[in-house]
C-alpha cells in the first residue's frame, strides 16, 4: 500500500492503542545488557584497539575528575579510587585486551569481556574469600569501560529534556517511575510482553508503547525519527512522507473512535436485557478523582492508600490522611469510595520500614500482616478513615486476608478505634461497610465462611492469579503463565461469587480483568455486582456492558466453564468478542 | 527436684526429641549480628584502646599474609588489598575510633561502629554513585575488625574438628549444608521457630536442637558444657552433676521409647477397624534407601531427583541417572518407587542454570516449567527413568503442575521419549504409572479435570500451604502463618481426595504433614491412600495408624471441618492426640 524507501519496519507487542511520531532517545542502563560481539579484520583491527585505548583514557579521566570532585571531608579517602585506576592499566586487563583484539580479530567489547573472564577465573581459584570477592572491583571497572565503549553516558531518564521516544532494551520499575511523562512521548523495548511491567506502565501513563521488539536497540540510532503504533505493534524507523501521512490519519481515526466511546460513558452500565452493573474507578492519588468522574466512574471501587506512606517522609500523620480521604470522599459524594487499608510490603515497602532481605517479598510481610504487627500505624489510618466517613460514603476494605482469624483480628482493631473515637466524642459513620479483598487462594477456599463476617467482597485478580498459579508476573520467565482465563481462576471467581450470593453480600472485582474488554462477558455472566478499573477503561467497558445481553453472557459462561485449558477459553472468547465488536481488533484494543 | 548451683537454664523451642551433652562451640557468621556495646571507664578505657589497636594489627597482618598468599598469576593484582590496608590506618577510621573510645567512654566495637557511621554519612553526601559505592570497602574492613574484636576467627562450620554443640544466632541454609554431622552433636540458636529452616534441618539430620532461645549466643561462652534437650526445649549451661545424671536418665528413657515404637515398624499400617494405609519414605539420595526399608517403609513415595543436578559438575549424563534410579528401584523391588522429575529452580538452582535476579524465586521458573522450557534436559531424565522401570516398579511424578495444559505438554514429551526408545528397541515398563504433585492452588481447583489424565495424585503440602496462604515459610516474619491446620488447607485436601475418589485414582500425601503425629487422624479420616514421609517418622506414624480407629478419625474430621480457624483446629486435635497418646507429649513428639 505504501512504497517503502529508506525506512524500516519492526513488529512487536502493542500495549497501548495510540500512535506517536518523534525522535528516538536510545538509552542503556548501567548494566550493559547486550554485548555487541563481532569479528573484525584489516584496518578495522587497529581502529578497535584505538577505540579501546580511548575508552580507557576516558574512564581514566572520569576517575581523576571523580577524585577531584570528592568533598573535602573525604579527600583522604580518594585512594579508594587509586586501585581502580590501577586496575584500568593492569596488564591482565589492558595489555591482554589489546592482544586479544589483534590475535582473535574481534571487537573491543568482546575482547574486554574475555579479559574479564580470564581474570575472574584466576580470582575464583583463590581460596581466600576476601580476596576473591575483590573481583567486584575489576567488574566495576570493566562495566564502566563497556559502557564507555557503547557510547552510553549513563544519563538518567529523569534528565531527558526534550520530547522523545525512549528506546531501551528494557525499562526497570525504577526507570519507569523516573520517566518524565511531560517529555516522554512513548517508548519501545526489546523485551517484554503484554503483561510485562513496561506494558502496564504504558497503560497507566497512557502513552503509546510497543514492547518485545527484540532488536530495537540494535537497529535504532539515537535521534532517528520513529513512528510508534501502539495499536498494531508496528514501529517505523525513519519513515518516509507517505508513512507519516498514513499514521497521522490512523491516529486521527483512533481518536475519533475514542471520542465516540466517550460520548456514552455517562450512561449507566446496563445490559440490553436490563441488568445493571456498577462501574467504578481504581485510583492511587487524590488528583485522579476528577478523571474518574469525567470518564463516567460511578464511584471509587479501589482507593490505594500507599502513596502517602511512600513519600519517604516517615509515616503520615492521622491529620494528613484524614484531609486526603475527606477530600476524595467529598468530591465523589454521594457515590461510594472504597478505601483499601495499607498494602505495603512485598516490593512496595518504604525504605525505613523495609523488611531486609526477604527472598520472596511477594510471600512476605505485606498488607494486613504488616498492619496487624504494627497496630499503631494501622490505627492511625483507621481513625482517619472513620473520621472521613462522615463526609460521604466510605467502604473500608482490608487487603490480603488469608482466613477468618486475620479478619477477626483486623475487625477487633477497628472496634477498638471506634471505641476510642466514641470516648473522644468524635463522630463517624456508624454504618460504614467493611469488606475484604479476596486475592489469596486460601480466602477463596474460605469464602463461604468469610462472607458471613463482611459486607462485601472485592476480588483482586492480579494477586489472585499470581498466587493461585504460583507465578510472579514481573518475572519474564514465567510471565507467559499469567493468564486470567486459566480455568482454575474462573472456578475461583465462580466460587467467590457463589459464596457472596449465598450470604447476600455484594461482590466486586478490581483487578486488571475488570478493565479488559475480553473479560467483560465472563464477569457479567458470573453476576459480579461491580467492576472497578483504571478510569480510562470505563467508557469502553460501559459500552460493552450496554451491548452484551446478560442472557448471552450466561450462556457463554456455561460453555466456557466446560473448557479445560486457558488456550481454549481464550480462543472461544476472542472469537466471540471479535464477532460482536469487530472494531476493537482493528483499533488495537484486544491485546491477546 | 534438682538443686541449682552455678548452672543456668534457658528455654526455647524443641525441634528434635533427643538429648545431648557436650562442649559449646560459639560461632558467628561473617556478618557481626549482635554488636556488643557498653560503657567503660577508668583503666578499662586504655584496655579498650589497646584492644582496638591489637585488632588493627591483627587484621593488618592478615591482609599482608593474604597478599603473600595470592597465586603468582594474580600477584599483580595484590594492590587491590593495598586500599584496604590504607583504610585500616585511615584517620577517619583509626584515629577517630581511638578518640571516641576515650571521649565517649565506650567499648571499642561501639566506637568503631560510630566511626563507620560517620564515614558512611560523608560517603552518602557524595553525588557520584561510583565513589559513594566505595563505602563497601570501608564496610568490609570494619566488619573484619569487628570480627577480630569479637574473637571470631571466621572459621567455617565445615572446619570444626571436635564433637561440639553449635551455638549460633542463626544458621543459614548454607551453614547447615556445611555442618559436619560427624562432629556436630546438636545445635542451639537465638532465633527460629518450629517451622524454621534450622528446625527442619535438625529433624533431617536427626540431631537434637533447640531454637528461638533469644540470648543463647550472649549467655553461652565458647567451651561451656551444655545439655541440649530437644524434647522439652531446655538448654542447661554448665550443668552440675545432678543435672547431668538427670538428663542422661531422660535420654535413656527417650531411647527406650524409640526402640519400643521401632519394634512394630514392620507391621502393616492398618487401623484397628481394618483400614489399610501405605506408609512410604521420602528420600533424596540413593544412600537413604536402606534406612527407608529398615524403618519399615513400604516403598519410596517421593524420590527427589535434584541431587545429581546440583553437584556443580554440569548436567548429569543419562547413564548416570539410569544407574542411580535402577539401583534404588532394584533395592526396593517389588515395593514401588515414585520418582519425581526435576524440581530445580526457585532457591535450589544449580549455579550454571541459575535464573539471575528472580525477585520471587518461589514464584519463578521452577520444576516442570523449567523442564518444559529445556526439553532436552527433561528428556534425558525421562529416558533414564523409563529404562530403569524394567528393574522394579516405578511411578513417574511431575512436580508443580498448575493446570491441564502443562500436564498434557509434559505427557507429550514422555510419549516422544517412549517412541524414541521403541525406535531404538530399548525396553521399558509400558504400564508405568504417571502422576502429579498437587501443590499449586490452581491444581487443586482443577483436580477433578486433572484426575482424569493421571494414575495418581500426590499432595505436596509444604508448597501448597505456602502458595495457598501466600507466605514464604523461610521468611521469619510470616513463618507464624505456615499452618497445616488452616481450614483452607483442610478444604483443599478434601477437594483433591474427592476428585481422586471420583476418578478412581490413588491419592498420596508427601509433605511434612504426612510425618506429623498431629496430622495422622485428619489424613486417615480424609481417606488418603498413602502417606510418604521422612523415614525416621515411619515407626511412630505406623504405630498411630494401628491405634486410631478409622471410624473415630472420620467422626473427628467431620467436627474439625466445621471449625473456622486454624487455632480451633489445632486445639481440638492437640487435645484428642494427648488423650489418646499421652506419652507423645512427654517424649517431645508433639511440636506445637
Amino acid at each position: 500500500m505504501r512504497p517503502v524507501t529508506g525506512e524500516r519496519e519492526l513488529r512487536g507487542v502493542a500495549v497501548y492503542p495510540d500512535i506517536v511520531i518523534g525522535k528516538a532517545h536510545l538509552i542503556d542502563r548501567s548494566r550493559v545488557k547486550i554485548l555487541y560481539q563481532c569479528f573484525v579484520n584489516g584496518e578495522e583491527l587497529d581502529r578497535e584497539v584505538e577505540r579501546f585505548k580511548e575508552a580507557v583514557h576516558t574512564v581514566e579521566d572520569q576517575f581523576v575528575s571523580l577524585k577531584r570532585k570528592m568533598p573535602d571531608k573525604v579527600k583522604d579517602q580518594s585512594f579508594i579510587l587509586d586501585s581502580h585506576l590501577m586496575i584500568l592499566k593492569d596488564g591482565m586487563l589492558y595489555d591482554s585486551t589489546v592482544k586479544t583484539i589483534l590475535k582473535e580479530k574481534i571487537n573491543a567489547e568482546w575482547a574486554l569481556k574475555k579479559s574479564l573472564e580470564e581474570i575472574r577465573e584466576v580470582f575464583e581459584q583463590i581460596d581466600d574469600e576476601y580476596i576473591s570477592n575483590r573481583i567486584s572491583d575489576v567488574e566495576n571497572v570493566t562495566e564502566r569501560l563497556l559502557r564507555t565503549l557503547s557510547g552510553d553516558t549513563g544519563q538518567s531518564l529523569g534528565e531527558i529534556d526534550q520530547r522523545v521516544i525512549i528506546v531501551a532494551h528494557d525499562l526497570s520499575p525504577a526507570d519507569t517511575t523516573e520517566l518524565n511523562t511531560a517529555r516522554v512521548m512513548g517508548f519501545i523495548t526489546d523485551v517484554g510482553g503484554k503483561t510485562s511491567h513496561t506494558a502496564i506502565m504504558a497503560q497507566a501513563l497512557e502513552i503509546p508503547a510497543v514492547v518485545g521488539l527484540e532488536s530495537a536497540t540494535a537497529l535504532v540510532e539515537d535521534g532517528d525519527l520513529l513512528i510508534v503504533d501502539g495499536s498494531s505493534g508496528v514501529v517505523v524507523i525513519n519513515p518516509d512522507d507517505s508513512a507519516i501521512i498514513h499514521y497521522q490519519e490512523k491516529k486521527l481515526q483512533l481518536q475519533k473512535y475514542k471520542s465516540s466511546i466517550a460520548r456514552t460513558s455517562h450512561l449507566p452500565a446496563e445490559t440490553p436485557d436490563g441488568c445493571r452493573v456498577a462501574i467504578t474507578a481504581n485510583i492511587e492519588f487524590l488528583e485522579e478523582v476528577t478523571a474518574a468522574k469525567d470518564y463516567g466512574g460511578e464511584g471509587i471501587g479501589l482507593y490505594r492508600t500507599e502513596f502517602l506512606y511512600l513519600r519517604g517522609k516517615g509515616f503520615p500523620e492521622e491529620e494528613d490522611l484524614f484531609d486526603d480521604y475527606r477530600e476524595v470522599v467529598e468530591i465523589m459524594n454521594p457515590a461510594p469510595v472504597t478505601i483499601r487499608t495499607l498494602d505495603l510490603g512485598g516490593d512496595k515497602f518504604a525504605s525505613e520500614i523495609a523488611i531486609s532481605g526477604e527472598s520472596n517479598p511477594a510471600l512476605g510481610l505485606r498488607a494486613i500482616r504488616f498492619c496487624l504487627r504494627e497496630p499503631e500505624i494501622f490505627k492511625a489510618q483507621l481513625r482517619a478513615i472513620l473520621r472521613a466517613s462522615l463526609y460521604g460514603k466510605i467502604q473500608l476494605m482490608f487487603p490480603m486476608i488469608s482466613g477468618l482469624q486475620e479478619l477477626l483480628d483486623a475487625k477487633q482493631i477497628l472496634e477498638q478505634v471506634k471505641e476510642e473515637l466514641d470516648r473522644d466524642n468524635i463522630e463517624y459513620d456508624t454504618n460504614m461497610e467493611v469488606g475484604i479483598m479476596v486475592e489469596i487462594p486460601s480466602a477463596v477456599a474460605m469464602a463461604e465462611v468469610l462472607a458471613r463476617h463482611v459486607d462485601f467482597f472485592s476480588i483482586g485478580t492480579n494477586d489472585l492469579i499470581q498466587y493461585a498459579l504460583a507465578i510472579d508476573r514481573i518475572n519474564e520467565h514465567v510471565a507467559y503463565m499469567y493468564e486470567p482465563f486459566h480455568p482454575a481462576i474462573l472456578r475461583m471467581i465462580r466460587q467467590v461469587v457463589k459464596a457472596a450470593r449465598d450470604a447476600g453480600i455484594e461482590v466486586a472485582l478490581c483487578g486488571e480483568m475488570a478493565g479488559d474488554p475480553l473479560c467483560v462477558s465472563i464477569l457479567l455472566g458470573n453476576g459480579i455486582d461491580r467492576l472497578s478499573m483504571n478510569a480510562r477503561s470505563i467508557p469502553l467497558i460501559k459500552k460493552m456492558v450496554r451491548t452484551i445481553p446478560m442472557k448471552q453472557a450466561k450462556a457463554d459462561l456455561k460453555k466456557i466453564m466446560a473448557l479445560n485449558t486457558a488456550k481454549e477459553v481464550r480462543a472461544y472468547i476472542l472469537e466471540g468478542t471479535k464477532r460482536m465488536f469487530p472494531e476493537l481488533e482493528e483499533k488495537g484494543y484486544l491485546l491477546d
